[in-house]
């Protein structure tokens, strides 16, 4: 049973085909450029060189006709047919408060999914054309939504509720919701694994550092906190994200510049974060080995402000869970960035924690699962390469099973 | 030596008159409505019952020597002339990064202080125009600028910069600065005391939790970090405003509701919060004891959130300062909301804070400073009614004496 998972931006449309029955991933690569002009195909079959070709797509649905081409015919193909294809998992990024578990699309599904797209203007609708589209190229394939919110549906009200005006609640949805949803289920799991126990008896708090940053706060298993809210630019700084800040600031800022809503939105989801503070930077390897007189000071402040604000949120979720049995970094800059993992950790003995210093900053996302922290300290502190694509496929072929569970009941592959 | 202390808002004169040898306030009160039509004082001088005069003031000018003819004429004159009054101290909300301590008014000062008032345009005006109007009145004494900013100046970069523009920090002086500062002064002093230890060797997590609410850690007696930002709209959850929430709320509700940012700047900071959530109320004993069905549940919810939030900036500060010695609660709430503090610190055990239920519950104001933790507690917890017009008082006299110095190393009667 192969399953294409996709996952459609604005401009883009990335996808992976997996091999169920041999677990391996078959080809993956990425559409980008889409209605925009030159758009290109990247695409890397297992076992092949990576594959580059130009071809202008308009819109979503010639994208996705392109990776069923590329995938079915040529030098680089990996299947005879599409026919192979036996079900597609869309990435959809809003689920709002309608979806705790990923879902079989149907039309009113679909209508669902529209109902809350106001809630992510920039991204539902991509990931609604990207549907629209692989269902018209592939209509006789069961099609499934797994949503970057699901995970955090567990959340508790007081963690969920801000205190605005409550009508904002009732009538536009106003409230946390969190993302990253598959990634915090996949390493949760993972570090529960690692303690050799059983997830519903674990509390662990999930770092995903990498462009977008977010932080879980996962008791007996299930999210009962997260970083990102409404939208994915509240919580921990980011690479362009400004995360937490004083209300006060866009609406200061809106006056003093003379700009509407829209343009601090995309000011502070585009142009802060890293690079805000650099001035210059988003990659924390750049930030870190910068020796540009001009830069150097802006890119120290970067550093430590990052991992300053990691380690407030370890703190505010080490008191939301009452007992603590890991911390786990993960995705590009958590699993790469030793020197900011040491940073957020340091000191926090008194917390239970103790870091392995010497063998963190030496452990990289190649080196696979990681415990950084020392033997004798009462937290593990691990580091964890995510694998949200394999989350994407398992619920994929729960569904198509029958056997899908929410994530507490399921036994993932990997959590075993 | 008799000292005034003023504290001057848009329609308001807050005023206290106190006698420097006998350490005794010798009047106090309020003149309400400046400016706005039916302006009233309220004024009660020590002995004497509460004196109640409409009295029209068109200005803050009008209003000061309405308060010095009070003061010095009439049934409930405390003094016979004003010449008796040695010197004024201002409240002055915002100081930027101008001020590190409270400073004797001369021209220049004054206008650093017309420099920073972009930053507060609510709050420094008023005061600026209570300066001018006072000085006018009382020409040949000294007046002092004490800053609600100033004792959070010791925060490093890590902690004041925001993940935005730097640029918004350079040319319009974005950052957190912190407020509440001589409340938090007061009560961290007064909790070394009780502690019993200088207040440079004590880490305390100080909670001043009124209408206003505000958190800060102290380490080794000054302040590293605080909940408030580049306005009192950061941070906790308030009476009327929102604290913390993502950035992205305002701008999507603008979008939503059509308003400009003025607007929304004045919903957050007046309709959000205690009353955001209930739709009723701000004062936390209707909250508490609110049975009316219709608001039930919003109550709860409100407490819900006001403590799980003070819980998460608990462990946040934990986490910042390593080593805790003791948290203070203080301000209207803090001294008072005992089923607050209750949930907000149940369950923390594992930060070695153990609080002891009927103790903490059955703690308000009246009682003075008291400790709520058990006696096995390691981390101390304490409820300190706070004086900030003391601080007010001894930094005017410390500077009157020419004795003045930084917090660190000015020996306040009250930190004996």
């Amino acid at each position: 049973m192969d399953i294409l998972a996709l996952n459609c931006g604005s401009s883009s449309v990335k996808y992976q085909l997996y091999d169920w029955e041999n677990r391996r991933v078959i080809a993956k690569g990425v559409v980008e450029r889409i209605g925009i002009g030159d758009s290109f195909i990247v695409h890397e079959a297992d076992g092949k060189n990576t594959f580059r070709d130009e071809y202008e797509c308009h819109d979503h649905a010639t994208a996705v006709s392109l990776i069923v081409r590329t995938l079915t015919t040529g030098e680089y193909k990996v299947m005879d047919s599409m026919e192979q294809i036996s079900a597609v998992g869309h990435r959809v990024v809003h689920g709002g408060d309608k979806f705790a578990s990923s879902v079989l699309l149907t039309p009113e599904i679909i209508k669902t999914i529209e109902d809350v797209q106001h809630l992510a203007p920039l991204h539902n609708p991509p990931n609604l054309a990207g549907i629209r589209a692989a269902q018209k190229v592939m209509p006789n394939v069961p099609h499934v939504a797994i949503f970057d919110t699901a995970f955090h549906q567990t959340m508790p009200q007081a963690a969920y509720i801000y205190p605005v005006p409550y009508e904002w609640y009732e009538d536009y949805g106003v409230r946390r919701y969190g993302f990253h949803g598959t990634s915090h289920l996949y390493v949760s799991k993972r570090a529960a694994v690692l303690l050799g126990k059983d997830a519903k008896d674990c509390n662990i708090i999930t770092m995903h550092i990498g462009n977008g940053v977010s932080h879980t706060a996962i008791k007996n298993g299930v999210s009962v906190d997260t970083s990102m809210g409404l939208t994915p630019l509240e919580g921990a700084m980011m690479g362009t994200r400004c995360g937490d800040i004083d209300p006060a600031v866009p609406l200061f800022m809106q006056q003093q510049l003379d700009v509407d809503a829209r343009t601090m939105d995309n000011i502070l989801n585009k142009k802060s974060g890293v690079l805000g503070i650099t001035g210059r930077f988003t990659d924390r390897r750049d930030v870190l080995m910068c020796d540009d007189v001009e830069y150097k000071h802006r890119c120290s402040l970067a550093v430590d402000v990052e991992s300053y604000r990691l380690r407030k949120y370890i703190g505010s979720y080490y008191a939301v869970l009452g007992r603590l049995d890991a911390i786990v970094f993960t995705a590009g800059v958590g699993e790469n960035a030793g020197a900011i993992r040491q940073m957020a950790l340091e000191g926090l003995e008194h917390m239970g924690i103790e870091v392995d210093r010497e063998k963190n900053l030496a452990t990289f996302s190649k080196h696979g699962e990681t415990e950084i922290s020392t033997p004798t300290s009462k937290v593990k502190v691990f580091v964890i390469p995510t694998n949200e694509e394999i989350v994407f496929i398992e619920d994929v072929v729960a569904i198509l099973n029958g056997t899908y569970r929410p994530h507490t009941e399921y036994p993932y592959s990997f959590a075993e």
